[in-house]
């Protein structure tokens, strides 16, 4: 039996920014209507500047901003009107000394004009003339050209997950099409003979298959797509051969969970290390729960062999899993946003672990209070009655109770 | 000109709640597979304990707990084998005095067994005896029945958004199938004689329709399915059509943009109005950006007015669209993660409003600061270029530089 050498999780994340990025998805081209939450394969630049045109922000009258200083309610200024412009259309107009002409919102400034009047201070006096009642500075309610977007300008960046923003964005500056990166692939192998899924009965002393759909799920969320989910038994041959049709089938990251442990029918390791070099490359994790890991990449494909017990595999996957979807697709690093919390009770961490503790929150008043769910990593209800977890780091003795604490919502 | 009776964020909310909780969302059946981010139509409860029989945490041996008290390194306990249980199977021996059997984590406890001990603190001495060196208390490392999850227990609430953790639970439990809100439909009508999509050439003076995209996104990211999009010239006959057409299509949600501020072309409300009782229930919001917002309800189907502006109109749906689909998908309320920052600058907040502020978050070391986003609200950029907002409460003037604030993620 060979004993588990275990890697730090900083160790791990670095070894698969260096073994994985070598993984290439490919992109696939889509338009901005369906691209919510894919991540950009390329940096996006604006051919236009926008506006294109000087554009009024208001409802009101295009001036020459210095006929209107001065002006008041009780010393409004007249300036004659001269036309009106369209939404849409070209200003045909041009503006000089004591004239004007009405602007709707988003409608082009007519040359001549530095300046709106909002309608608000306006007063029509017929057909021909308005009275201004509040003077505009120069520049006031009208949006220059390029003021919002440069052309040439980069607006989103490579590695971007794809905000509503954004797409609005992508259209303000007549882009309808973007290249994306592809959905990467996946394959997810749950060992053990003894798994069922749910569909079917069960006879007592069988087990239920948990991880291939909390797993199938975090890389729906991570942006993979799974392409194929089976139970295999506990044999060298039947996994080999699932892993090598995975491999053929070119999925970019083969996901076995079960049977990483150091246990009778282990064969995941041996298994993973014969498609060749390099082959395993992290053969355990200094995390508390989830220490039976085993990172390796071979064949172009990135392979992970999680812990059996389902909280222990949703907790990996949610560390592991995740920058491994990071790196591939070139995500943008993004700005974590943590609850803080009162810690209700002491936690004891794991020596030498990083310890994942799930919490429950509550909010009392201003402030949250994060109350440890304890309870045997076999409990998926655990995961269920949990709001989040709290780190522990690897050189810390636990959390005392009252302890501020940073929760991680899951 | 009817000026605007504005609403405070609150009572909007409360009136949204009032109305809309009358719309009736079906439901529809699908697979746990398909279900990630779906909101549940009802409370799921177990049929089954969880684990249905006694369970070892561990590779290891079934014993009755006193014979091995006392046990150590330098005075073991000697057990006799009487045999082994496989996983998935019944074990069919019983343990009593003296014995032991193997039992590998997940693996069913014979009867008599009240605890195991982890296969490291035992030697197998020969094929029929152990010697255990380290003293098991009762209930120690194995599950009792229904320890996880009782039978008939409710372990997903209505309204819940599934989770990865969820569906795992619901597989544990013998669930394939459940019943999910369906997606509620939604029509999205930009009203506006300018606006081009952005697959067509732009002729000067022109604006690109921008508002269609990004709040497609944003009913996507809260649950909805946009079912048809329209961009409709600025007629009241013509905008009544199309909104007669998207109850006719039975849609949940009508989304009108532009057209809702007071202007010369103002068509929304007179139409919003022309489907029967209750109508129109809020005529504006005290929110800024995002004065111009309208409610109604009418022919069973919510309808909303947003401002024409990109980033006010993101950002009214952000707030009302939020709610609408929370009050109508009965959701859960989540808690809400912010991040907390250093205001960089002074903000002015608008008398009688909530503001809304972008900002763009920097980390300094273990603290964020925020840095305001100034611009006009016609720049689509903004939006692009924040990570987030600041909410200022209606009766606050403002925040001031080096002020804690609260940033909401977008």
């Amino acid at each position: 039996m060979n004993l588990l050498k275990v890697d730090t999780t900083k160790t791990i994340k670095d070894k698969i920014q260096n073994y994985y990025s070598e993984i290439k998805i490919g992109y696939e081209e889509i338009h901005i209507s369906d691209s919510l939450g894919r991540y950009l394969f390329e940096d996006i630049k604006s051919s236009i500047n926008l506006p294109e045109f000087r554009k009024s922000t208001v409802d009101g009258y295009a001036v020459v901003s210095k006929d209107t200083f001065g002006a008041s309610e009780s010393m409004p200024v007249f300036l004659d009107i001269i036309g009106s412009v369209n939404m849409g259309e070209i200003s045909k107009f041009e503006i000089s000394d004591g004239y004007t002409g009405y602007v709707p919102t988003g409608g082009m400034l007519p040359k001549g004009a530095d300046a709106m009047v909002m309608i608000e201070y306006v007063e029509k006096l017929d057909k021909n003339t308005i009275a201004v009642n509040k003077s505009s500075a120069p520049n006031d309610y009208i949006v220059e050209i390029g003021e919002d977007i440069k052309k040439e300008e980069i607006i989103l960046k490579k590695g971007r997950k794809l905000k509503p923003q954004d797409i609005g964005a992508l259209s303000a500056v007549g882009i309808s099409k973007i290249k994306v990166y592809k959905k990467p692939k996946v394959t997810i192998i749950s060992t053990g003979d003894e798994l069922i899924p749910p569909e079917i009965q069960i006879k007592k002393g069988q087990t239920r298959d948990i991880n291939t759909y909390t797993i199938k799920a975090l890389v729906e969320e991570y942006g993979g797509d799974v392409i194929d989910t089976k139970i295999v038994e506990d044999d060298y041959i039947k996994l080999r051969n699932n892993v090598q049709k995975a491999i053929d089938n070119e999925s970019n990251l083969v996901i076995l969970s079960g049977g990483s442990s150091v246990g009778i029918k282990d064969a995941t390791s041996k298994v993973l290390n014969s498609f060749g070099e390099p082959g395993v490359f992290v053969h355990g994790a200094a995390v508390k729960p989830g220490k039976p890991t085993i990172l390796s990449y071979a064949k172009n494909t990135a392979m992970i062999g999680l812990p059996g017990h389902p909280v222990s595999a949703a907790i990996v996957f949610r560390i592991f899993g995740n920058c491994i979807f990071k790196i591939i697709l070139s995500k943008q690093s993004k700005i974590e946003s943590t609850i803080n919390a009162i810690c209700l009770k002491n936690i004891h961490a794991a020596p030498g672990r990083e310890t994942y503790q799930m919490v429950k929150l509550k909010k009392q008043e201003d402030t949250y209070t994060a109350e440890p769910i304890l309870g045997k990593s076999a409990s998926i209800s655990i995961l269920t009655r949990a709001d989040g977890y709290i780190k522990i780091g690897i050189d810390k003795e636990g959390v005392k109770k009252g302890d501020k604490v940073k929760v991680q919502l899951i």
